[in-house]
């Protein structure tokens, strides 16, 4: 049955190409700016295209329809060769940021000539962007360089002194993805939140200048380590450093585990693999067990911690900075969390575009107000054509909202992103600085102040957005019906790909409890001390203004939503925290109990999440210098994503927003749900045009039903039968018919198999 | 690294164990009585555990962690060979049923001897509790045995006329998996929900008196079906009877596809396979196309229509009985939507029994309030141990309320399924009885407003326990951190697996729809008319009572929540539904828009089913003759896991219960979310007793970290090790280990082999 024997492109009812093509063609907005609009910058939209371009058309790093089918072990090797094909664009990407391009020693003298630059995050832009880019492709490929180059590669720069970050990343070619391959040894069997009691030990030995490195016991074990199963040559390990019988608690320290040349492991190293997971089998998690494993004094990393010998050698001291420790010693996590919010905006964007054209293009049923309106013209019988689902209410309520979050997280993800790079420079000049003048002291506290908010949004978008996400999935899924669970489609591989984002890297609900508690602690101390840092507070918790505080609590603020005042989308937000913490604090207050509020304060990350997407939203789209948006309609268009957004979450939140009566129960009817019904309906109007602006090729979807053609039946047939011929000489044959021919021919044989005797004249002869 | 010398049985820190053993040895329950209760009733109870027993050491069937290993063909290819153990016991468990367990003729005679008994659904009760159990431990295998027996069986039993019922079921085999293994040919690739709109055609042929079989167009592919990729023999099909031109609609088919001797596909029949899947690829699903392929015209399923030639061949007319054939047609899924609500028990029960084991035995952190007892106690330094998990506020609110769904699920499912059975009876005794006496009509209408009931009853529940299964997976697997992303605990394959259950065999929101449609319009008719049967209506539409909706309508119903009459915790959500209802019928009048008001149906749907669960529950729990429970702590135990179920959802609901003024806001904080605190720690104390109760064994579980011996640390280590063992010789090296030692041992190659020649001094020669 070939592509034109199959179907009558005359047949109205099965075109699925002509209402997407349609209403792309009818569409007067301009995609190109929106896309700008969710690219940050005409400059980094243009570095997204460019990248995506090469991504997918790479022979070793594109992903079609086989990539579905491919098994562990397949996942597991085909990564490895695409990680080696990434070698050369990071040496290709390095060259670029260095305006070095021509230069042929530059990748020989940055390795191996002391006096060279010493290369800092913002050499390796494009490669972090390319990677980015990669994760919503192929995320177990991100993931698996991510955790060398992201967690192994910021755990030195976190904590290692100057010369050794120089010489593990630099001299040795880690970040070149030479000679040292890297895993992150932190989690393990029996902790994995509560990093200060891990258990594996570093004992410094005086005589012989080292530390030896030991798995005490089975849940000391290192576990679900990314790279440690097949590729890494060196881990960073967190374990407790103990001098003289003294616990100094958990600090890191680079291990070698194998021999860079073959592979083999190193003496004292266990290793396991952990096995088949519910998603990402791309990576080689593994586990490490460590037996007396003798490492030098000097792989410490020192920049806030030393051990350091007396001249003569028969005593030791720890010197420690343990403030900048605490700041700066997990940011290795942090530029995880960062990127898991942009991860969140790319995997939303992904499948708000394969699940709105699926609505556009499949039809179901008649719609009882369109046989309504065919009747009352007398022309039922003209009305032929079932209904698109985009068109039915229901499909409205499920589909939109999730691309309007796509669209909300977008701004707020380029700003982490940024406040990040500028936060960790800040921190890298003050903690090198050395000095104690007043100055430094004054920029020490402020770079700290930054740090902890940019804890505190990080957690709270991570978690509020990776939990958006996998809720996106799973609900569009559910809109493509049976064809989103065919693995083709993407979602089911998507989803158990993506979920583990909700829990590595700081558990959701851990990241939100720890947000929310510094939000409150921010709260009491402006509502009961005034205390406001206007400069660093004022983008991310406007909120906690005293004043504002005190008008909210004085009933001066009306939550309204004013279409000629947009900040009121953004504000009634402001004023459901509020009113959220104010009943925190008296619950404290009364209860003396602070564990029975936990659950409240998930919600207030939650709720924190969401007022700074808006916010983030609001402020870049309402300046003409950062929106880049100057179409009318498009502007319009967007807006109506922000106020969806806004609403949806209002109504979705309606329980909280009328026990903290910050809506009154009519309202909820006769506000929120009309102004969502009608909200929806334009939102409508212009949704192909709005997943067509996130501008992703058929290739990154990869995902026939959502292919930019529209030709939803065709491409999602020819991929099917592409990845499964019929064999040829018997067709449709399995290759264990035996065992159902078997079966299905036996002859009454049951009581002889079972052991025969069982007849009634034998059983009669046997009972006498 | 052995087991014994792994772990300090006297290290306080971890010893999961001791925990989950203490609450066990110390809990009063009754579990066995409380397991009697979960299982209806004794006899029940019994065969729950005989099965069960069998199942899981049966060596073809039983499931061990190689469960998790399997890649697709292996899947399909295990699944088959299991199917064929199956046929066994199938012939065992009607000998059973029979009580002709030594008769070695009883299969012989049923098959061949036409006098002899025709086989019912209650001959085959054994069997089918024999599949629901199976699928709580590997649904693949049910399910696609299920094709055969309950979607193609039913499909003949609910369309065919007795003779053809006793000859393909019985007298070719079918029912003993013998000679014929069918397909159920339904959905095709556009279209799903509106079955009504399938293009497959079954063109009838005056000449041959012969269906010529055919697929139009490629939308008209039959899709997803389930078995045809490899093992139907034959297939019932859905196809558009076309009798001298006229359109009848859908009927059902019985058409060949397969030469059983082999399994070559048959002249005319095109199939493929649909390949992979996001869960359950051991089941075959494939597409089918047909190409005249041509049927006697007594393959069609004649009970409610036939086509009749006239006597002398030359002419032929249509006979339907048009409401039969409506009321009975889509019974083949009735089966299966009652089946789904007892695999929300079955699946509900093995992941709470999971993840509640895991959190009492995991511990992290030690907790705020614990330093502060022990603070004020001066015995901070005692506090050596970690919190239990189950002792966060934050976690009860997470794993509890998923324990009390299991248990709010099980008389629900039970008590539908026995309505299923009763119902069925009764519309084949009324369908074959054939006479049109008065008495027939009365017991005609008596039982198609009882299945009118079912309809709907089923739609509500499999609707929103299949969501409520599928959400309590994906949230007891973030319990579990990141052991519970490892494919050995269960969870992502039992998510991959379950998630299909709310898209097939009536898509939720489109079963939500239907149903809530329908309590619509019974709540019209007995606000507008008092129309309300009594003697039907009473069991799950009590609230629609014209006197009760009276006294919601004028306030008369106080909502409260009283411990001295439980029957409060199930009318106020008697009370929400008719508020709900009332707002609906409001906004219709008003915006004159149905589909506007879609999105609060799906709710209305759901309220329905929360209701009745509450009130199957109550009314099996409050009467001692069925609630097998004398033992008064575990009646409590019991008592408070039914407030939990009711309390939690209102304050899930809370939204719609202050927007429809049932509660007023404060009463959220000051009723609901205390008294929802107060239960989760009641049902906590419980919490190990009550998984115990659900009497699952390991086997079952298939996940290391919630075996009942509470060795969560040993067991997941052993299994994970056992899967995936260190080789030999090299241990930790990868079989690809070239690709990397060939990346991390390049020289500064670079530019050499992106194609040389970019030196500077060559490139300034190249330049002039």
């Amino acid at each position: 049955m070939t592509k034109l024997s199959t179907i009558n492109i005359n047949d109205p009812v099965f075109n699925p190409q002509k209402y997407i093509v349609g209403e792309r063609t009818s569409s007067s907005l301009n995609t190109n700016e929106i896309n700008c609009f969710l690219e940050s910058t005409p400059k980094d939209q243009k570095l997204t295209h460019d990248l995506i371009d090469q991504i997918t058309t790479d022979p070793i790093l594109k992903c079609d329809s086989k990539y579905y089918e491919q098994e562990k072990l397949q996942e597991r090797e085909i990564t490895a060769r695409k990680i080696k094909r990434l070698s050369l664009y990071m040496e290709n990407d390095i060259k670029t940021m260095q305006k070095h391009y021509k230069d042929t020693d530059l990748i020989k003298s940055l390795q191996l000539d002391p006096t060279s630059k010493q290369l800092t995050n913002s050499d390796l832009n494009i490669f972090d962007k390319r990677l980015s880019l990669i994760a919503m492709m192929d995320p177990q490929l991100s993931t698996r360089v991510g955790v060398h180059l992201g967690l192994f590669g910021n755990c030195i720069k976190g904590n290692g002194t100057d010369q050794q970050i120089r010489y593990w990343l630099q001299e040795r070619g880690a970040i070149f993805l030479k000679q040292i391959y890297g895993c992150f040894a932190m989690t393990e069997l029996g902790h994995g939140s509560n990093v200060a009691a891990l258990q594996t030990t570093a004992m410094y030995d005086l005589s012989t200048d080292t530390f030896q490195i030991n798995t005490p016991n089975l849940t000391a074990t290192k576990w679900w380590i990314g790279g440690a199963a097949h590729s890494a040559t060196h881990a960073v390990v967190y374990a407790r450093l103990i001098v003289k019988g003294k616990d100094h608690g958990v600090k890191t320290f680079i291990v070698p585990l194998r021999d860079v040349s073959n592979f083999q492991l190193l003496p004292g190293i266990i290793i396991g693999d952990i096995g088949k997971k519910m998603g990402r089998d791309g990576i080689d998690n593994g586990w490490i067990q460590f037996k007396n494993v003798v490492i030098p004094r000097e792989y410490m990393l020192s920049r806030f911690i030393k051990v350091v010998p007396s001249p003569n050698g028969d005593d030791v001291t720890v010197k420690s900075q343990p403030q900048l420790d605490q700041v700066s010693g997990y940011s290795a996590l942090l530029s995880g969390r960062v990127n898991m919010v942009m991860d969140s905006f790319r995997f939303g964007s992904k499948f708000a575009t394969i699940a709105t054209r699926y609505a556009v293009g499949r039809q179901q049923f008649v719609q009882v107000n369109d046989v309504e309106k065919g009747k009352s013209k007398g022309s039922l019988v003209k009305q032929k054509e079932e209904t698109q689902l985009i068109d039915y209410s229901l499909h409205q309520h499920r589909v939109l909202p999730q691309l309007a979050i796509a669209y909300l997280i977008s701004p707020a993800a380029h700003r982490l992103m940024n406040t990040y790079y500028e936060t960790l420079n800040e921190l890298y000049q003050v903690s090198t600085s050395g000095s104690k003048k007043d100055e430094d002291n004054k920029a020490f506290k402020n770079v700290s102040d930054k740090l902890k908010n940019l804890f505190i949004s990080s957690a709270s978008l991570k978690a509020t957005n990776t939990w958006l996400v996998a809720n996106l999935i799973d609900e569009l899924r559910q809109c493509c019906g049976g064809h989103g669970y065919s693995q083709y489609n993407a979602f089911g591989k998507g989803y158990n790909d993506w979920v583990v984002q909700c829990t590595w890297e700081g558990d959701n609900n851990i990241l939100s409890l720890t947000s929310a508690k510094s939000i409150l602690k921010k709260f009491v101390d402006s509502a009961t001390k005034g205390k406001f840092n206007e400069e660093l507070d004022s983008a991310d918790f406007d909120y906690l203004d005293p004043e504002f505080i005190r008008k909210v609590y004085t009933n001066e603020v009306e939550a309204t939503l004013d279409d000629d005042d947009l900040e009121t989308y953004i504000e009634i937000w402001g004023v459901a925290l509020v009113q959220f913490l104010v009943h925190i604090g008296k619950t404290i207050q009364r209860t003396k109990d602070f564990d029975q509020i936990t659950k409240l304060l998930v919600t207030v990350s939650k709720f924190h999440a969401i007022h700074s997407m808006l916010k983030s939203y609001y402020e870049k789209l309402s300046n003409d210098d950062t929106s880049y948006v100057k179409d009318q309609p498009s502007k319009d268009a967007l807006w109506n994503v922000f106020k969806l957004f806004s609403v949806y979450f209002i109504d979705k939140y309606s329980g909280e927003f009328q026990q903290f009566k910050i809506l009154k129960p009519n309202q909820i009817s006769s506000l929120i749900q009309t102004k969502l019904n009608a909200l929806l309906k334009l939102v409508r109007k212009d949704c192909i045009a709005l997943t067509d602006a996130f501008e992703l090729p058929d290739s990154v979807l990869n995902s026939p039903i959502g292919y930019f053609d529209g030709d939803i039946y065709h491409n999602y047939f020819n991929t099917v039968t592409g990845n499964n011929p019929a064999e040829k000489e018997e067709p449709g044959k399995p290759p264990y018919s035996e065992v159902l021919t078997d079966m299905l021919s036996r002859d009454f044989e049951f009581d002889s198999r079972l052991g025969g005797s069982s007849n009634r004249a034998t059983l009669e002869k046997l009972g006498k």
